[in-house]
């Protein structure tokens, strides 16, 4: 049924050429009007600023633009529609002509999903047809602006975070259904561990976490809700009664905890001891439904040695209100103080998670405070990017029938590089990532230790002699002759990539406070083909 | 194919069961085991705090959770990943038992889609099995939060923009595909004029629009790329050299806007002319692709004039770049002298569209500068909803098997009101709503004409009397015995809903700075059945 038509097609059904801006049908019209649709064009996707004040970014949602790519085509009611939205003088055979039209003549190339990025390195470049490479316009940014921004937050975390486990738990926070599952698949790539969405799960083969909500506590009053108490020990033998052995451990806390017995919810203690019959070895569980210190905690403690009793190995608390730092600090104290007086060594190792509106900011705050947090939950910062939640990708045309293209503009940051280019990250002899070099794609590749030539785009003064140890070509082929033409990573590839390449920058690039930012320069040929072409372009005036 | 899809389940193929939190599964399973699955739970969804520094909130996302309701149910394919993800000590039944389930025995309740909304007030009260019930949740939240958000998002550029007409561009930089579907459908409920967006139009018969991009510009060079040049009078006729009937209105404007011939540029001009050929009824173009004043702007009155020989009325310009006030001020400026001039008075008039990067304080800055737009496209700050980029709605257990549940917290603002609750809005004699009242759903409904007193939930002394001239109940019944049990409104409808639902407020709720709170009040008898179930379930501690 629905989910089939997600796994068939292998892309959410709403991705189809209609998912554009309507200039680009009008453009296609008075090109078509204006005979030009089989010029070849020549785009550049890419951004001008690294997102959330970093001097990185993740490139992610290029295997989503290759589907794309193979479904591209319109169907006879995206025609209908069409036709009752152009005015009515637009001619009966342009209609003819969008529905022949395939990206069977696109050629599209790209970095490796997963790779580092930086601003004015072409992320894709597309060539083809000029109306059909229009037309991909709107879909491919869509594609990849929010994937690559989910991919670079996730990644931020995952250095503020360390090597505590991630978990990402934003689903109901995302900007609506697909933003969540985008959510979960690109903060995957991006470094977290897993997901709360079930479906990501299913769908990308994500690795899926959840214990309970706080209604799982409320809905318990008190033990005599308990319809079922006893449990079976881990090896076997009589099912024992859990209520009973937990109490009496209730019993022998008091005093390590400095609470009497009705300062701890009976309601929350029956849920927990439900929540332990149900998963005993997976016992993971809320402790701030009431009130952590005095009741959650107690609570858990107990029906966590009770099940030690069975044989059963508790996994951790979940912390979601409060002062993060200062309650971590509390629970793994009462858990080492436990673990070593009943002798149980594992009780002091138990997981700590929290998860109450953590952003990256809050990760490093709790780490400079000092927390015994094991993994953190994360949500509507890390899924909606709040920093920052869009990446400006622009998708701007640099050649027309072999003729450079250049769009002027009063700020420099936003002229456009004329011409087809080739882009290649040069390292140093440590494996650092030194420079990314932008060229004419006539010109030759940089070779391996020999001295390069690179210079600042827009500032003439500013160049530097690079002498590479490897030269890495960033823009491969993916898609030509109407398919996909390179073997695609797998998800676990392509977060594989997202580590491998982020190591190869040094970490003052990386860092959360004034990074540097890492070199982007031109080939000295390019740098005197953009200005040629800019004064080529520039209208002259006359001073009067 | 993938979008009949779309149509036939009018709604997108992703919004199904596993798009939920495992935690969801986890404890349906834990229910399952403690026999509380049928249990009759009642959950409240509402927020707590109205997004973007102001005092209300558009409800949205009715239809679509209602939709859910409709398909609610596990597929085989489903159940078979649960097999997998739950422990492997799950029970069999328990999988058997969640292929039974579906929304048949659930009731849910909600404000009219497209009303204002305020905090505390429940935006849905849902009603059945518990286990059913819980599974609910992550789902509703999702497409709750963003769709509310994003048509508040819209109902606040609209205050911003008084008449001015409002298009919604963001596709290319919202959250994933289906964030930019919703923001196109959400934002027209809250109040634009339409979107750029075609699927949308498609999809949901919204008025889309669009001119060209500055690639359409740029790919032209001069003269000689023009194929066809000649364009039939609107009233029929020979075909005319429309480049021709231009280069005389260039000739005549250069002492106009002071330039010489060589400042204008050629290709922008002969990208104008093809444009114009295809669209001689709807000449809409940019005009800040080199430079407004001395060239786009030029070149465009000229093709415009050009084409009103011809008996076309041109549309307008679009800004995209630059100081937007300013640039208006001299469109206008040409545009009103040109047609004094040229004796053609609706030239003065041509609409002047503004593009970049806009945001509800830049058009309140545009209105204090003074500006002569007429449209505003707004892209990224409208569809990420940038200021604030979610909204925390949530869903909490107010009543199990009849009896009250509260959610304590060391904050009092995160205390839920227990029990099953209606609302109502009370009114003034002139229309105005004055009040939101919460009461316990066995209490009979405030009268009109009739004094009630209304408190403050949480402060003691902090009540009034309100003696409303129309007493309207919030909370409908529209999903119950498996299916819609009152007519949807139409988009069109729920849009008029929001106008008039925004009318009913006083403005100083409504205004961008400091707006005055709208009033939530509960009733005596709910006032004091919260204060008695928060000490029933305070635990209490022991001085020492």
């Amino acid at each position: 049924m629905a989910d089939n038509n997600v796994r068939q097609f292998g892309q959410n059904g709403i991705i189809q050429p209609l998912l554009t801006d309507l200039y680009q049908i009008t453009m296609a019209y008075a090109y078509w009007k204006s005979g030009k649709t089989k010029d070849l064009a020549v785009f550049d996707l890419f951004f001008r600023k690294n997102p959330f004040q970093g001097e990185f970014t993740i490139f992610a949602g290029l295997e989503e633009c290759l589907k794309f790519l193979g479904k591209f085509r319109y169907s006879e009611s995206d025609i209908e529609y069409l036709r009752t939205t152009l005015p009515s003088s637009t001619e009966d055979a342009f209609f003819d002509f969008l529905g022949t039209l395939t990206a069977a003549d696109v050629k599209l190339f790209a970095l490796a999903e997963g790779s580092v990025a930086f601003p004015r390195v072409p992320l894709m470049r597309v060539e083809g047809p000029l109306t059909v490479v229009q037309l991909l316009e709107t879909t491919l940014l869509t594609l990849v602006n929010y994937a690559s921004l989910m991919a670079t937050n996730a990644a931020r975390y995952r250095i503020a975070a360390g090597n505590l486990m991630l978990f990402e738990f934003g689903l109901r926070r995302a900007q609506g259904p697909d933003g969540g599952l985008s959510a979960s698949k690109y903060s995957y790539i991006g470094g977290f561990d897993g997901t709360s969405n079930v479906l990501a799960g299913k769908l990308f083969n994500i690795p899926v976490k959840g214990t309970h909500a706080h209604s799982y506590i409320t809905s318990f009053n008190g033990f005599a809700e308990l319809k079922n108490v006893t449990l079976q020990g881990r090896n076997g033998g009589k099912p024992q009664d859990l209520l009973k052995l937990t109490l009496a451990w209730k019993e022998k806390l008091l005093s390590i905890f400095n609470v009497i017995s009705s300062e701890a919810s009976e309601g929350e203690l029956a849920a927990l001891i439900s929540f332990a019959i149900a998963f005993p070895d997976g016992f993971m569980a809320l402790v701030d439904t009431y009130e952590v210190q005095r009741s959650g905690l107690l609570n858990y403690c107990a029906v966590a040695l009770a099940l030690n009793d069975l044989g059963y190995r508790a996994i951790g608390i979940r912390l979601d209100s409060g002062d993060l730092s200062y309650l971590s600090n509390v629970s793994r104290h009462y858990f080492t103080e436990i673990g070593r007086k009943f002798n149980i060594p594992w009780f002091e190792n138990l997981m700590i998670m929290a998860s109450n509106d953590i952003n990256e900011e809050t990760i490093i705050s709790l780490n400079e405070q000092g927390h015994k947090i094991n993994c953190f939950g994360i949500g509507t910062h890390l899924v909606t990017c709040q920093r920052q939640p869009a990446l400006g990708c622009v998708y701007k045309m640099v050649e027309l029938n072999h003729y450079p293209r250049i769009k002027l503009s009063q700020e420099v940051a936003k002229v456009t590089m004329p011409g087809s280019k080739d882009a290649y990250r040069l390292y140093s002899e440590s494996g650092d990532a030194l420079v990314d070099l932008l060229q004419r794609s006539v010109e030759p590749p940089p070779k391996v230790n020999e001295k390069i030539l690179c210079r600042h785009a827009f500032e003439e003064s500013k160049r530097a002699y690079v002498k590479p140890s490897k030269v890495e070509k960033l823009l491969q082929l993916y898609w030509a002759d109407g398919k996909i033409v390179k073997a695609l990573p797998s998800l676990e590839e392509i977060k594989g990539k997202v580590t491998s390449s982020m190591k190869t920058l040094r970490s003052d690039i990386k860092r959360n406070l004034n990074p540097t930012p890492y070199k982007v320069a031109v080939s000295d040929k390019l740098y005197h083909f953009i200005h040629d072409q800019w004064l080529k372009n520039a209208p002259i005036g006359e001073l009067s």
